[in-house]
């Protein structure tokens, strides 16, 4: 596995009896590696998805859901090398040959959707996702004749909307899926693909992602709701002026998870400071309401950006 | 509902249908507001625990647990006010009159363990548990005695050890559930209840909990595993010092989260400052592999200790 990989997929992987080898950054450099391991130790050497039994075996997965739900009408499917995709729609269409299958891809790791655009296997220069389990730089050469065949598209994702997909399924759902295995709720939720008033079946793909890479989705899933709100803002620099600022906030119920000062700078005139304030906003009508009561107040104040 | 309420209960009720209103602190402040109400408006009242038909509703899941697992030998079930464990004990008794039921209340909110304790109902003055889901001052007239003559034992835990509990079910079990929810897991993984051996069933009673407290529970999870490290050390104030430090802590591979400094204090020695870094670490021993590091290399350097 690249050494990128979860450590909760490291330690399933050890849980089962095997021994795990972190070589390189991505599954590619992870894969090439392997083969020279395997030359050096005469192993077996079975493929992550380019293998028909690999393949055939992922298509039960699709045999399960039209069980499940005989009369779907749509499947949509994450897509990293192509094999659970490849025998999810060899099954599909045997069962029901009508069925709308869509592929989805991060669109970080774009390699499906890239070598469907040339009309041939393209392997990309390099690529970037926080879905691990589905960052894969070129499809397999028997996965991408299937998909370039039986699928009827392939959608991309950008991280933000895997990671608010990600936050739905734990929230409504209870369950905790990895970014790559919410790949399909999040081309549905972002509008990347529009399957309104169809039954669709959309299965989720992994658990295996870190609780600290959890807990980043969250901070950020909170920010971008408005429930983080850091502002800065100008104090004459003596007793008692930040007390009347925090009384304002405590008054509005607000909670503040950290003050810093900065007294040096050249923008800032003499026996003023300037502080910046992270707090915990209920949403983001509460954060424009703060903005007004502080400005109302005689504040100068300004929401913090991230630099671009 | 109290104002402490997580959203995601508030929000699942009106998706439901139904009008929220929130009062007071506790289940109990709620509680007697709804009294209040009822009277004002001559609505239905219906307890969330202390009713025959509430009890015999919550003994339905005593009847699915063991049709589930006939020859369970215990049950593991959380305790608030006392209508679920009431209503489960009634039914696994009537199947399996032998079986061991254990109920678990949250350290900080142990009405039930006081009540039996005293040989009678008691309410407690206070409760503090992040458990709001079993946060309750007093069993109910009714619950009560059902808990006192057929259950085997009420055992309690801490909130740490719901935390732990909370994130565990998380990391391997991929779901989401809520402190009270997973107050039967934690009295497993704490000891404070011993079944080893014997084939236990225990409910997961809930999954209302607000994002932003998950990253919190995440948050002190990593920093109790050791995957977050805060450090005080001291530096002289002047040009690279602070890069020759943190050359150190990047070797190690290890991610800076926060660095502050703290320039004026009387304990420090002048042209001194003291540096407090909050850093992303992998596990304990490398957090103690770092401070011998660091030591080695000269510097003073403490771990962080909250205040107690």
């Amino acid at each position: 596995m690249p050494e990128t990989a979860p450590l909760a997929k490291v330690m399933a992987t050890q849980g089962y009896g095997a021994e795990v080898i972190l070589h390189g950054f991505t599954y590619d450099d992870a894969y090439q590696h392997c083969l020279e391991l395997q030359e050096e130790l005469g192993a077996t050497f079975i493929h992550a998805f380019d293998d028909p039994d690999v393949i055939a075996g992922q298509g039960t997965l699709g045999l399960e859901m039209l069980s499940d739900l005989p009369d779907a009408d749509a499947l949509v499917v994450p897509i990293g090398g192509g094999g659970l995709i490849a025998g999810i729609t060899i099954a599909a269409r045997a069962l029901r040959p009508n069925i709308k299958i869509i592929g989805v891809q991060a669109a970080g790791a774009a390699s499906s959707r890239t070598s469907l655009d040339a009309g041939e296997l393209r392997e990309l220069p390099s690529i970037a996702t926080i879905a691990d389990g589905i960052a894969v730089k070129q499809p397999g050469a028997l996965t991408f004749p299937i998909i370039q065949h039986l699928v009827d598209d392939v959608v991309l994702v950008n991280d933000e909307a895997i990671i608010g997909a990600v936050l739905l399924l734990m929230e409504r759902s209870k369950m905790l899926v990895e970014g790559a295995g919410a790949a399909g709720v999040a081309a549905l939720l972002s509008g990347a693909v529009n399957l309104q008033g169809m039954k669709v079946l959309v299965p989720l793909t992994g658990g295996n992602i870190d609780i600290n890479l959890v807990g980043r989705f969250i901070e950020h899933g909170l920010a971008t709701a408005g429930r983080y709100f850091v502002i800065h803002t100008r104090l004459t620099d003596r007793p008692g002026e930040l007390m009347r600022l925090l009384t304002i906030i405590a008054e509005m119920r607000i909670n503040v998870i950290d003050v810093r000062h900065q007294r040096i700078s050249s923008r800032l005139p003499i026996m003023q400071r300037e502080e910046t304030l992270t707090l915990e906003t209920r949403d983001r009508a509460q954060c424009d309401q703060l903005l007004q009561q502080l400005r109302a107040a005689g504040y100068v104040v300004e929401e913090a950006q991230a630099l671009e």
